[in-house]
C-alpha cells in the first residue's frame, strides 16, 4: 500500500505556521479531551485539533474496515492492533480530506465547527494504556560516559554491552503526559564516605532524554519477532523523559536494577508520530563491531534522524537549552531492541512501550543528561537568568523537544514539557 | 465489618474432601471459562466451582453495593477497586448462602444447575488484568545463599538489603495461570572461562517460588502509602513461579537488572485468596536488625504461616518434592514492600502484582530454587523415578504448592503447576 501521506509537496487547507511541528505530512496519532468535555481519538495539523470521533460519526472514514467505534475511545490501543495497513489507510485518508485542493471538509463550514478545535481549546492525555514498559540503554557514548564516571574509565563499557541491547523494565502507571507536573521523590540515599544510608527528598534528580515507540500486538508468548520483520510491529514514536533521582539509584541499584529512582515518574510527548512518517528520515545507524549475534543482524538504514533539544525553564524565567543531541547516534536500532526483547519468547502487545534509553551524542553540549553535561555535578550549567544547575532544581519545568528535516520536510513531535514539584513531607 | 466468612465451625453444603485447599473458610476469587464456554468471575468451595456472575443474574448478591456486571466480567480489576469493604460483603455472603444451615440455594435445583460445576469442567484464566509487576527480593536466606554463591561468603548480604526491601520490576505480558506450558528462552550467555558469548538455548532453567499479592488501587501519583495503611490495599495472594534462565541471567543482568532472563515467563495459582481468609495465620515476622527507617517500621503480626512445597515431575513418572518451605520466613513484610513501593510517590493500582522473591527457608531443603538447592548445579537432587535434576529438564513440570493450617482451619492456594517445553530454533 503506498504511503501517500508522505507527499512533500502536499499542502492543507488548515494553515500550518513556518517551522511548525505538524504539517499535513506528519497526521501523528493522539487523544484529547475538547472544549465539550469529550474524549476522542485525534490528529494534528499546525495548531488544530483533529477530533477523528466526530469524523468517523460523519462518514469520513468510510470504506476503511474499522469498528463502529474505533475512534471513539479513550485510548489508541484498538486502532494499534488492527495493524500497519490500516494505520496506513487511516493516515492517507486524513492526508487526502485535508489537502488543500479537496472542498469536501473543507466547505462544510457545519463540519468543521463539529471535528476541529484550536490546540489551546483541548488537553491532551496519554495516548495508550501502556501495558509495559521497558527502557533500553543504547546509547554507546551515554553507556560510556556512565562508566567512565562511575567505574572504569579505560574500559568504561561493560563487557555485554556490545552484544546486547541492554534493557531493563519500568513501571507503567507513572507514566505521564507532558504538562503533569512531577514530585521529588522521597526516599534512602548513602552520603558520600557514610556506611548508614540516611532518607529524605532526593539532592539529585536529573531529566533523561530519551525517546520511545510503541509496538502493537506482535507475537504469541514463546515466539520470537524477526529483526526483519519488527519494524511492522512498531507503531510510533514519542519523546520521553525517563525522570531519575541519581542518590537513591546508587544506593538502591545493586543487584536488581534501578527502582524507586525510576518509578516516581515518567513524561512523554502526547502525539505518536507514526514510523510511516518518520520513514522519509531514514539514515544508516552506527556501524557494530563486533558483528551482533545473526537475531541482530540487519542491513539497509534504519536508524532516523531526529534532531534533539532540552531545555530547563526556572519558575517565571526564561529557559536555558542545555543539550542539543540526534536519535540517529544510537548504537542499537529500535527493530534490534525489539527483535532482542522477543528473542526468548517474551510476549509484546499492542501499546506497549519501549525506551531508547539516555541519548547522548560525541560532544559534551550533546548529552542527554545533567549527571553527564555536569559530568556528576562538577561542571555547573550557567543558565541564562544568571543560575546555575548542577541537577534539576524544585519548579523548573524540563522541556524536550524534536524534529525531523530533510531540506523536504520537515515535521516534529511538539514538547514533552514537566514541572519538578518539590517533595511531600513524609513523618 | 465483621469478617463473619471466616468462622472455623461453619460447614458447607457442598462436599469438602479432606485436607482440601477449598473449605468454605476459603472463597477465593478467580476467572474461569465455563462448559457452556462463558467467561465468568466465581469462587470455589470443595471441588465446585461457583459461577459468581449467575449468582448476580439470580440476585443473590442483591443489598450489596455492585455494578449490575460486576462478576460478568473476564478480569476481577473492577471488584477489586470497589475496595476491601465490599470484598468483605461479598465474602460473607458466599459463606452464608454456602453454609450448611441455608436452604435458599441448597433446595433450589435449577439455580444450583446454573451456577455449578465441577472444578475439571471448567477452564481457569488470569484472574486480573495485571498492570504493573514488581518483583521483590525478601527472604535473607535467599539473599545471602546467592551472595555467598556469587560474592564474598564473608559479607554476603549487600550493603543495602538490610535498609531496603530490595525489588525490580518486571513484565506483565508474559504472567501465565497454572497449567499453560511455558518455553525454554534462547538467549545469549558467556560460558565459564570465556570472554565471547554464545546463542542458543538457556542449558540452566531454574524455578523460583515465591508468593505474590495482588493491590487495589491505592494512592495517586506523588502520594506514598503508609505502611500501617499497607494492608487495607492489599487483594489478596497466589503462588508464583518466578521462572529464570540463570545463565542467560548472569550475562545480562549487569548493571540494569533481569530482563530475557526472566520475562520468558512467570505462573501464577489462578485463585486469588484474600488477606481476610488469611487472617486466622498471622504470625509475627523475623526480628528486624537494624531497625529500620520510621517509614517501614510496623508493630503487631504482619508475616503469614502458609507452608509451601515445591515438586518436580519428570514427563509420565512420578513426582519428587524437592523443597518444603514457608512464607513466615521472610524478612520483609508485604506491607513494608508496599510502603516502600511508594514512598517515592509511584502509584500502584487495581491488579498490579507484587511478587515476594525467592522464599528460602533456614534450612537446606527449604531453598526456593534449584540454584539454593543443588548449590549451583554441585549437588544434583535424587529424583523418585532414579534420574537427577540440576536444573529444570525440557518437558519436566514444576508444581508449588501451598496452605495454611492452625489447628482449627486448613485452606489452601491449590497449585502453581507449569510444563517446561524445548526451547523453538531459531535461524
Amino acid at each position: 500500500m503506498p504511503n501517500i501521506a508522505n507527499d512533500p509537496k502536499r499542502k492543507s487547507w488548515i494553515e500550518v505556521p513556518n517551522d511548525c511541528d505538524f504539517p499535513i505530512q506528519n497526521i501523528p496519532f493522539g487523544v484529547f479531551i475538547t472544549k465539550n468535555d469529550d474524549i476522542t481519538i485525534g490528529t494534528r495539523i499546525g495548531n488544530t485539533a483533529i477530533d477523528m470521533g466526530a469524523l468517523q460519526r460523519l462518514h469520513y472514514f468510510d470504506g476503511i474496515e474499522l469498528t463502529d467505534d474505533m475512534f471513539m475511545q479513550d485510548t489508541l490501543n484498538d486502532f494499534i492492533s488492527d495493524g500497519k495497513k490500516t494505520w496506513r489507510l487511516v493516515r492517507n485518508r486524513l492526508a487526502e480530506l485535508f489537502d488543500a485542493e479537496n472542498p469536501k471538509l473543507r466547505d462544510n463550514k457545519e463540519h468543521r465547527d463539529i471535528i476541529l478545535f484550536d490546540v489551546s481549546e483541548i488537553e491532551m492525555l496519554l495516548p495508550v494504556q501502556i501495558g509495559d514498559y521497558t527502557d533500553f540503554y543504547s546509547s554507546k557514548e551515554h553507556a560510556t560516559n556512565v562508566g567512565k564516571m562511575f567505574r572504569d574509565p579505560e574500559n568504561a563499557l561493560l563487557p555485554n554491552w556490545l552484544h546486547i541491547p541492554v534493557g531493563y523494565h519500568g513501571r507503567s502507571s507513572t507514566i505521564v503526559p507532558s504538562g503533569v507536573p512531577v514530585r521529588r521523590p522521597n526516599g534512602q540515599t548513602l552520603p558520600a564516605g557514610e556506611t548508614q544510608p540516611i532518607f529524605g527528598p532526593s539532592k539529585l534528580v536529573d531529566f533523561e532524554l530519551e525517546t520511545a515507540f510503541i509496538t502493537t500486538d506482535a507475537n504469541l508468548m514463546g515466539e520470537p519477532i524477526p529483526v526483519a520483520e519488527a519494524e511492522d510491529y512498531i507503531f510510533g514514536m514519542v519523546l520521553f523523559n525517563d525522570w531519575s533521582a541519581r542518590d537513591i539509584q546508587k544506593w538502591e541499584y545493586v543487584p536488581l536494577g534501578p527502582f524507586l529512582a525510576k518509578n516516581f515518574a515518567s513524561s512523554i510527548s502526547p502525539w505518536i508520530v507514526t514510523l510511516d512518517a518518520l520513514e522519509p528520515f531514514r539514515v544508516k545507524s552506527p556501524e557494530q563491531n563486533p558483528k551482533p549475534f545473526p537475531y541482530l543482524q540487519q542491513e539497509g538504514e534504519h536508524a532516523f534522524d531526529i534532531n534533539l533539544q532540552v531545555a530547563i525553564q526556572p519558575e517565571n524565567e526564561v529557559e536555558t537549552v542545555v543539550s542539543n543531541s540526534n536519535f540517529k547516534y544510537m548504537y542499537w536500532t529500535m527493530s534490534q531492541q525489539l527483535a532482542h526483547h522477543t528473542v526468548n519468547g517474551c510476549r509484546v502487545n499492542s501499546g506497549d512501550m519501549m525506551g531508547s534509553g539516555t541519548i547522548s551524542g560525541p560532544t559534551e553540549d550533546s548529552f542527554g543528561s545533567m549527571l553527564e553535561l555536569t559530568w556528576g555535578g562538577k561542571n555547573p550549567i550557567k543558565m541564562n537568568d544568571g543560575s546555575e544547575r548542577k541537577f534539576i532544581n524544585d519548579n523548573d519545568t524540563v522541556i524536550i523537544r524534536g524534529y525531523c528535516d530533510n531540506g523536504e520536510t520537515r515535521l516534529g513531535f511538539g514538547e514533552c514539557s514537566s514541572k519538578l514539584l518539590p517533595a511531600v513531607e513524609i513523618k
